[in-house]
């Protein structure tokens, strides 16, 4: 027997009618690139994403369709990714800072046919227009004033293209499990692979996110998205944030300390996320310039594991918790966020801290689980560490063109390539990637434990550890690390610093100085570019 | 082109299976219908809601089958549900408030097979069993210990029955859009009508009334739902909490004023939900005793139109926060609720209380609008009021058996029998039911509205209106109140009262005193039963 409830398919074409309708001059505020600040409301996003919509029909574009996005986070840009869905093409959002072989072979594995541009990349675009076959238009974000000369033969400015279309045009209709989205994986350990969303996943995810214990958003809150949306499906944020009504600030090009510090203050941003990068900038910014966050109230941080001295920076001094957060490109991307459960209500200080060091537990919607190699779950003791698998309505199946089919097994469980443990109230916390781990004598090391201690060290601006290989041990830890600008810790210092925070036997082998860790366009540390630079060093102890 | 997101059906089992392993050791607690406090956990629920689904299963029930439960809010009620979901048979709620005759019809009409019945309901039941052909057992939900004398034949004590079973059973997995649970309407209007909810529409409204500005409930919320689960899908509650991993605090067979008062503070309640009788007796109780409200923070309050000096007294004495909130039983139930906007936000007193007194706006997932009777859109001006339609995956596309088609439009949207306007903000405010609204001279009186203004004065403590019949007018309102205890007013009195609070068209005919107004098994205005009382009434102006 079936219920007798409405037919109502997820589509993310609901989201936007549901802020227009219900919350239509709610403001989305951005810095647009061209310079000036820009505001418009929910109402107009929605009534412009229609024109989109009625445009790309017109042209020929419709269902499944790839329409890529190289663009700031912006209204211009969220009115796209409605505009796309709205007929049922997808959106493929182009990280800017691939390298440009990496982004032509991404657009053609995508077979993208038309690109929404910003004017920053156009540049770039236009060296790649002609290595994209599939490509037939491109549209420049910006107004007939600022539009630039271009050798691109179908290049034209959005707002112009935009006044050939009245709006009046209703969204199309169509199954949930249509695709909505797409979004190549970061690449920090190999190629990027495609994910692919569905408009069901998208909608679920977002009703996920809004949660008290996940991104906690209302009609009341002024949400300020600093994570692009062409990392990792933009958090999501082009979803939730509509969806509950919310205050949307974007930041356009500028991510810089002051740039940002300007956003949250006179927009009075309540809520903000990114990766920890962003906001080691910005604390740099405050120290150097002074200033306070009175409107702050929480700060979602993710995408690489948060150090402790960013946590306590919000929280101690000025005011605003921090909502420490994991989650992949493959999983929409939300897995788990760190709210504070009633049994560690309690806690200060550093034992508060420690539990905020942690990923968190996942939302309803995220399943987890830590097993061994042969598949085993491992105990929640918060110790015994493992591959990290998930489960969900917004957690890939398979990747595009079928990549990487080994890493979901039988009862659909996707592993992650994280490796992690999950303590007894459930708080799961990443201690590597599973191709990151050192093996050593048929034990593992974390590598990323070892290097959130040593950043602890006052002479160590960043560090890196990966495994090297050793005659008896198979694999034993290189330490590698950047030192602060006008400090001289030594090899020394630096182990005598470690000596006791970790276990005996992680000791690094040795510890090594360079001017430089490699970083991936995300700004994660490239391991497998550090791998090879140091393949042929003989450690010490081989 | 499909989204390439992984198959995971949005099933009712996944919610205890999330309480279970993220939130293991959260309380569930209860008063026992044998008296003392009773408390469990989530783990545990899920433990024993599991052996019920294996005897249900071993006992030959499955796929489809009515399973009914006359039960008060206890631990046992909810491992009942999820038990029998948990197979993909169907709870079915039964108001053993309803009279005998009702409930017989109804348990007819749902062929209930199984009924799992509360000490306190068995004499009812033994009525009823010999009336019902489809009935094969019924589970008394106590002890062996508490388990009285029956002359049915097939009677167990629920605590024995299980003893059967080791719980070494998996969950059935079925389409989301299987049948979950069924409840009937109120019968406020005409004859309960019955609602079958899927495990799809119950997943997705549970994600729904988690939202910030909906319910509000987190892993630290400490939830009491006073409103039983036979009321319109218990709110949803037994869902929404174990989903957020709040703690959930259950009142078992006592819902008055001391007994609620005792729960609220002894287990420091934060969040509560109740139609407004019950506020009314808590008030009292606390006003005739004294007593604080620490802990609490949100009063979730609806069923019926919350009185103003309910909204005062919990915000202004107490310091708790009233949301008020709209449903409907075919809607799983959430409509609207009542949190504050930006744009009200700013407000205080009686402006604020304005605000309060509406029943808000609808989190997404709930989409409405207001129609006149050709179905064209009403502005939304705060004043201009027309029939309430809705649509949303938690909404009915039909009664059990397809009573009441014409309720669903062509598009959908189903027409809720409520009158009311949307103000600019999206504020919606119920002024009516369709089939109360009085007509006079070819435009509509609002009979809530009217009794609204009317309890306000001291002196009268219940107050009904009802159009009566009127040679000139069509239809003139007649205002029926009772006395509060010890008070004499006159028709004067209320009618000076009135006068300048309403439009001068609006002014009641007349005013008649009268011992008791009718009131339906969830306790509101019986206004057919009064339209019978009156229907040889003459009005003073006819
Ligand atoms: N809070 C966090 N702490 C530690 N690591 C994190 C955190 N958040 C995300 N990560 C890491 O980022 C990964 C997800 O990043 P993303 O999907 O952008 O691509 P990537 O995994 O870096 O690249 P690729 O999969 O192409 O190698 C996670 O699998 C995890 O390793
Ligand atoms: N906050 C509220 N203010 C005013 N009325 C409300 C409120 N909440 C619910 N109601 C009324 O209760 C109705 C829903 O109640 P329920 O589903 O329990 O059955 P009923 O409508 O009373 O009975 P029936 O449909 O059988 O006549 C709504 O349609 C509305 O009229
Ligand atoms: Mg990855
Ligand atoms: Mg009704």
């Amino acid at each position: 027997m079936r219920g007798l409830m409405q037919d109502w398919p997820l589509l993310c074409s609901k989201v936007i009618d549901h802020a227009a309708n219900e919350h239509p001059l709610r403001e989305v505020v951005s810095r647009s690139v061209e310079g000036p600040m820009h505001r418009t409301n929910y109402r107009e996003v929605r009534g412009r994403a229609l024109k989109i919509a009625q445009l790309l029909e017109r042209e020929g574009y419709g269902l499944g369709d790839r329409i890529a996005t190289m663009a700031w986070n912006t209204w211009r840009h969220l009115e796209c990714w409605y505009g796309i869905m709205g007929i049922g093409a997808i959106y493929h959002t182009l990280n800017p800072r691939l390298f440009p072989e990496q982004l032509a072979w991404i657009m053609n594995d995508a077979e993208d046919k038309l690109v929404f541009v910003d004017l920053t990349f156009l540049p770039l675009i236009e060296a790649l227009a002609p290595k994209v076959a599939s490509l037939k238009k491109v549209i420049v974000l910006t107004d007939a004033q600022h539009m630039p000369e271009t050798k691109l033969p179908n290049a034209v400015a959005y707002e112009e293209w935009l006044k050939g279309a009245d709006g009046d045009f209703a969204w199309k209709e169509f199954d949930e499990n249509t695709a909505a989205g797409m979004c190549y994986t970061s690449g920090t350990t190999g190629n990027p692979k495609g994910v692919v969303y569905s408009h069901r996943s998208n909608v679920l995810h977002s009703m996920i996110a809004q949660a008290p214990d996940a991104m906690n958003i209302s009609s009341s809150s002024r949400m300020l998205p600093i994570v692009p949306l062409f990392h990792a499906n933009g958090w999501g944020i082009a979803l939730t944030t509509p969806m509950t009504g919310a205050t949307l600030v974007m930041p356009g090009p500028k991510m810089d300390g002051a740039s940002v510090y300007q956003l949250l203050t006179e927009e009075r941003v309540t809520c903000t996320a990114a990766v920890p990068t962003v906001w080691l900038m910005l604390l740099q910014h405050l120290e150097a310039h002074g200033g306070e966050l009175p409107d702050l109230e929480r700060v979602i941080i993710g995408g690489s594991a948060c150090p402790r001295r960013v946590i306590e920076a919000f929280q101690n001094r000025y005011g605003a918790q921090v909502v420490h957060a994991w989650g992949m490109t493959e999983m929409s991307p939300l897995g788990t966020l760190c709210a504070i459960k009633p049994e560690y209500a309690g806690l200060t200080g550093d034992d508060l801290l420690a539990v905020e060091e942690t990923q968190g537990f996942p939302p309803f919607g995220v399943e987890m689980k830590v097993t061994d190699d042969e598949n085993r779950t491992l105990p929640r003791d918060g110790k015994t560490f493992g591959r990290l698998k998930v489960r969900g309505p917004a957690v890939a199946k398979a990747y595009y063109k079928d990549q990487g089919a080994e890493l979901f097994d039988d009862e659909r469980w996707f592993d992650t390539g994280d490796v992690a443990h999950i303590d007894q109230h459930g708080y799961m916390k990443i201690t590597d990637r599973a191709k990151d781990v050192i093996k050593s004598g048929g034990e593992w090391i974390s590598s990323i434990e070892i290097e959130n201690v040593a950043v602890g060290h006052p002479d160590v601006a960043e560090a890196a550890v990966i495994g090297l290989s050793h005659p008896k041990w198979d694999e034993r830890p290189l330490l590698v690390c950047v030192k602060r600008e006008g400090r001289e810790p030594t090899k020394e210092d630096v182990l005598g610093f470690l000596n006791g925070k970790i276990a005996k036997w992680w000791m690094p082998d040795d510890v090594v100085f360079v001017d430089e860790i490699p970083h991936t366009a995300a700004g994660k540390i490239r391991k497998t570019a550090l791998r090879d630079e140091f393949r042929d060093y003989v450690l010490p102890t081989a």
